[in-house]
């Protein structure tokens, strides 16, 4: 029953997930010009895609791995290597939606981190990149001590849901400000919501759902990896070959 | 020792806080001409210092009322009162926030409620007194059944702290999109980082620091109520005459 919720739970995240990507493409695709890799504004246009995809969508499926039934039994070693690998995934991602903006900042002439959704969307960046490599180095090397690992895994937990936090807040002052710049000089101004500012500010809400429903499945929900005790917690570490 | 840390921590909250609604009102004051209730745009100044201190601030030392070392013993009924009455403050500036920032656009014939900051803005206030009149329902009037609020309490909680996430979204957006506005035909514009938009940004990450540290304490500190049994939970409200 309870794993009967936790999979329709996870149908309705890996549906919105897939709204929020295919949304942020077709705004793109449709009123934005499309992709391309030149430099140019059809550069820049992979910047919210693979924020939306990278920092948030898979970043956010990377999270939950540990709610999967299947993870709560057996060793646990390959679940830690699979929340690595996704988050890795997910980072590497989101260095290529960074060098979406900054080749096209640096190609066009345009000042680069000067505003609020640059500064918080870079701080988030730099917290996901402390918090891979520090979780790569505590939980998933063998060399850390039990105590350490007990001390940090509350923290880990606390900043995976907050760099999440982040970064929603990112992408929605991100679509925000695009909004205000690609509709500054149109027929329809932003404040007549036209077609494309509904549509791109339907993609911010549902963004916000989906990093809500991630963070009620991380923080509130009773599917949680049941802890059998701190020494099982690191048996696989050290006796799996796996 | 954990008391002692726990005042240490409120000390650099309060401190936070206060930082935020300063730094607030000191860059309406100093760079946008300072306040006014007229519907001009000294009226819409209230605004984002209104959202500041209520949405986030106020909101956020409400959500911290049950850590306090003192509520963790004798009857929960004062600290319910003091919750909810926070939160009812809380709520009364963000409305007057709100009547600022409408009787602005009214007056100036702007369109309401067009951008991405105004609709996860008005959802977040929206979900804000839903929060607060199921909780005064639900945990502060004598009538809910045990059943239910045991089934609750744990949304409550997510609920409380989701809405304080998703105002620090729409306070980022607000910041960054006021910028844009503010400095658009400027001298100096936005992209070539005058004072203004160095400070406005630092508000802004002062109120993403001040919102985790609130999440921090909320969620992932050992400073929460030992529940000494449900029952005891609910004996204030059936038992107190306070």
């Amino acid at each position: 029953m309870a794993a009967g919720w936790f999979y329709l739970t996870c149908l309705a995240l890996g549906s919105l997930g897939s709204l929020c990507i295919f949304f942020t493409i077709y705004w793109m695709q449709y009123w934005r010009g499309g992709f391309a890799w030149d430099s140019s504004i059809f550069m820049f246009n992979w910047h919210p895609v693979l924020m939306v995809a990278g920092m948030v969508v898979l970043y956010g499926a990377a999270s939950l791995v540990y709610r999967l039934p299947q993870s709560w039994v057996g060793p646990k070693l390959p679940w830690k290597l699979l929340h690595a690998a996704l988050h890795l995934m997910a980072f590497i991602l989101t260095v290529l939606g960074l060098v979406a903006v900054f080749n096209f900042h640096n190609h066009g002439h345009i000042s680069n981190l000067y505003s609020l959704h640059s500064w918080l969307g870079i701080t988030t960046v730099f917290l996901f990149s402390c918090q891979w490599f520090l979780g790569f180095a505590i939980f998933l090397l063998p060399w850390a001590s039990l105590w350490l690992r007990c001390l940090l895994k509350p923290i880990h937990v606390f900043f995976g849901a907050s760099i999440l936090s982040l970064a929603i807040a990112s992408v929605i002052s991100g679509i925000n400000e695009k909004l205000f710049f690609s509709l500054k000089n149109a027929t329809k101004p932003y404040s007549s919501l036209p077609s494309e500012a509904v549509f791109a500010n339907s993609t911010g809400m549902l963004v916000v759902a989906f990093g809500l429903l991630v963070l009620y499945i991380l923080l509130a929900s009773s599917w949680k990896r049941p802890e059998p005790g701190i020494l099982t917690d690191r048996q696989p570490l050290l006796h799996d070959g796996e």
